[in-house]
Formats: structure tokens, sequence, C-alpha cells
């Protein structure tokens, strides 16, 4: 039966893969990756396996979603190790599961294989922890972006909610809207909040600031697409809890030097 | 300057630690852990390596968060690597960050490397996705168990939303109680729910059922503690991608059989 492993690359450094992952990289015969997989996890794969590009990024599909499960439901063969290696989780966000429904209905084997998702490894990197004692009792995630530019359809009421940390993934272009509806809600604009680049490798970027200011501070901050937001009272332990090469940067941009 | 790594073990299966995860507990030169990391996981402990059980259970703390925290900071020496293990991921639950600040404020390094929290490996391995467009454009994580055994103390309205997949970590005792809440708020009794305990091990054991029903039917599906509880649509999906071993097993538990 012909077999395709569904691979979270996790948010973007290598050491960061599981151990299944990478060993299943490292067998490969076929890897099909999308944009947000780093050129360093690539580099794991064999010379001579095939590597199939089908990235997308916000407003352009380099392929779209019904062609790229074609191409997997093509490409798996008895006896060949065929990967799609998705970044982050495959089962959050990224339409993972879209795809493994299309290639079990058409008799695929699917494995799942669970990557760091960005909230987990990019938080992880900057010193902000998703819940902590008297700050939050849980957190929510999810998209800033929806399929198809369509406005933002949430009970803003709920996500105005300061016992619970909100992780916004592909946050940036709609903060302003989403800052503004959070506040109108009654989540103080002085909640502190956090934007994420390319965290957990060399280049990470980060941009802090408040729920009322984060969106200002971002238009001159530069960070590249996607950017991770995290709005809630656990930011404010990054002055505690951020790497110490992270310290004073974040010291800085939160205003406080 | 003395270091600790804050590491993050992952749901249970060795195979879903971190690569970083991995090496650095084949480098260690003494082990602090918990309860909820696998046994598997402890083998790769090297075997002159001390190895410091600090596990907690529900109910019973086998060392106070106070005892834990001084003797992280009485172990960690400069040139010893001393690795503190949580299941999951540090900084989701389990007060890894609160370990962190008290590292930190007495002058010691702390490294945290995220894990795969038991949301994201659970429901890879059952085949339910957290996000699926057209079930759930978000998911929400809360504890089901709050410390001390203080009544659950949660904006109900505001998680009895169909739109959002609601993950209960440590929830099977409170399970009558949120499934109340949740119907007298308005959440359909026959919303889809999973029950998973030991997601990803061999000994992994699930119930599946509905929001009215799953405590009713835990109360003779004898799975383990901790359960991870899965309430949403997304849950429905089981039925196609459930790992085939699991597949008839699941039907026959969802009363489709």
């Amino acid at each position: 039966m012909p077999k395709v492993y569904l691979i979270g690359a996790g948010p973007g450094d290598p050491d960061l893969l599981t151990v299944k992952a990478a060993r299943l990289l490292e067998t490969a015969d076929a890897v099909v990756y999308d944009r947000l997989v780093g050129d360093g996890i690539m580099d794991l794969v064999p010379a001579g396996a095939a590597r199939i590009y089908v990235g997308k990024e916000a407003g352009y599909h380099h392929m779209a979603q019904d062609e790229i499960n074609d191409l997997l439901y093509r490409t798996a063969r008895p006896g060949r190790t065929v990967v799609r290696l998705k970044g982050g989780d495959p089962f959050i966000f990224g339409r993972g599961s879209e795809e493994a429904l299309y290639l079990r209905a058409r008799g695929v084997q699917v494995e799942v294989v669970p990557g760091i998702t960005a909230a987990s490894g990019c938080c992880s990197a900057v010193g902000v922890p998703l819940t902590h004692r008297g700050y939050a009792t849980g957190f929510r995630i999810i998209t800033g972006h929806c399929g198809g530019n369509l406005p933002l359809d949430y009970d803003w009421q709920c996500l105005a909610d300061p016992k619970t940390t909100l992780v916004v993934y592909m946050g940036a272009s709609n903060l302003p809207e989403i800052a503004h509806q959070l506040m109108a809600h009654g989540l103080p604009g002085s909640t502190p909040a956090v934007a994420i680049a390319s965290g957990t490798l060399p280049e990470q970027k980060i941009c802090r600031g408040t729920l009322q200011d984060l969106h200002r501070r971002l238009e001159t901050a530069d960070l590249p697409s996607p950017v991770l937001i995290v709005i809630g009272r656990v930011v404010a332990l990054m002055d505690e809890l951020a790497p110490e090469e992270l310290f004073d940067f974040a010291l800085e941009h939160a205003g406080h030097a």
C-alpha cells in the first residue's frame, strides 16, 4: 500500500525537528515541502531524493491545494518513502488534514508526525510562557489571515479575555483590526504584546509593545512574514525570562530603556 | 555561569523528542524529571548521570514546587549539564516558567527547549486535526484540574464555541462539570468528543463519544490518568483520519458499529 508521511517541520530550527521526522527525512525518496520549511531542514534530505516545492505565500499560491493533493497522490508508490513536510505541526492550520483526507479516500496510507507548532517554539525562544499561574489559565491559537482574504469572523468578546493568552498566526496584516476589536471588547490597550518573525532561527526578529501600539511599532520594525503575535499578561514575563542575548533588545523595544 | 536546560519531553514516544532534547539528554550529568516523562525517554540518559525523580500526581505531590526549585538551583554548577525534563512543553502548564523565574533570579542561566505538547501529539496519533476548514477556525487549551483542587473558573459562554476546538488537559475528573457547563451555555450535547490516555505510546487508549455521554463512557473505559479530552466538530474526522489500527476500535466506541 502506498504511504505518505505527513510531517511537521517545527518552527524552523533543524534542531527542533523530532527525532522521528529527522530520521524519515534522511531516508526520504521524495519530499514535498512548503515555503515555511527552513533551508537547514531541507539539508537533511539525501542528495538523490526528489524535492518538490509547493510553497504558499499569503495572497499568492505557488500551487493550488487541489494540485498539491493530486501531486501527493501521484507521488505515493509502494516501497517509496514520500514525505509531505509542512512548517509547524501538520494538524494546526496549513491544511494538512485536507491532504490526509484526500489521500486516505484514495487508498493511500497517511502517518502523521507532529511538529513543534510556532506558538510553542517561538514562545520558548523569546521567554514567554503560554500559561503561568496568576497570568493565564490557558491559551488560544487563531489565524489572523483567513482563506480568500475574507474578513475575520471571530467572537471578539470571547477573544478579549485577560486570563487567556492569545496567539495569532500570520497576524501582521490584520493586527490593526484585531487590536481595535479586542480593545473595543474590553481588553486593556496596555496588555503586553509581542510580534516574532523567524522564531528559533538565527535571524529571529521580535518587536515588543502593547495591544494598543504594537501595530504602529510593527510598521517600522521590518519583520519578515509570517509574523506570530502573542497578546497577554504572560508577555510581561519576558522582562525576566527572555534569553540573555535578547534581553537588552527586548527591554528597549518595550520602551523601558 | 551555571545553567539548566528546561526541556519538553513531548507526549511520551521517545521518537517525538526533538533532536536537541535527545542530544542534551544523551550528554546530561543530571536529569530532574516528572512522572509524565516516559521510561523510554529516560533510557537515553547515560548510565553515570544522576536521575532525580520529583514526580507529581494529581492530589499528591512527591515534592513541593518550592523544593523542586531549590533542588534545581543546588544542582546547577558551572560545567555541569543539568536537564530539567518535563512532560509535553515546558511553557504549557506544568510550572516550567516558575522554575525558570526562580533560577534566573538567582543567576542561573536557563535555556528552554520546547516539546510537542500533548494536544499536538495525541491528536496526530488518533487522527484529529486541531483545526480544519469548515470545522474549527482555531483551538483552545485549558486545564481541567486547577491547583489546590479549586473549582474551575472559566467563562463557560466563551468556551462553548462550536467553531473552536477545545482541548482539556487532565480533564477526566472534572469532565461531568465541564460537559454540564458547556451544554448549559449552548454547545450541543451531540458535539463529538474523545478522551486519550498514554497518547503516542504503545499502550495508548482512547474513548470516543459525545459531549453529552463521554463522561459516562469514561466510567467503564478504564483509562489511566492523565487523560486528554478533545471536544469539537474536528473529532468527527477520526472516522476518516484515524490510523488504520485504531479505526475499528474508534468506530465501535463511537457507537456506530
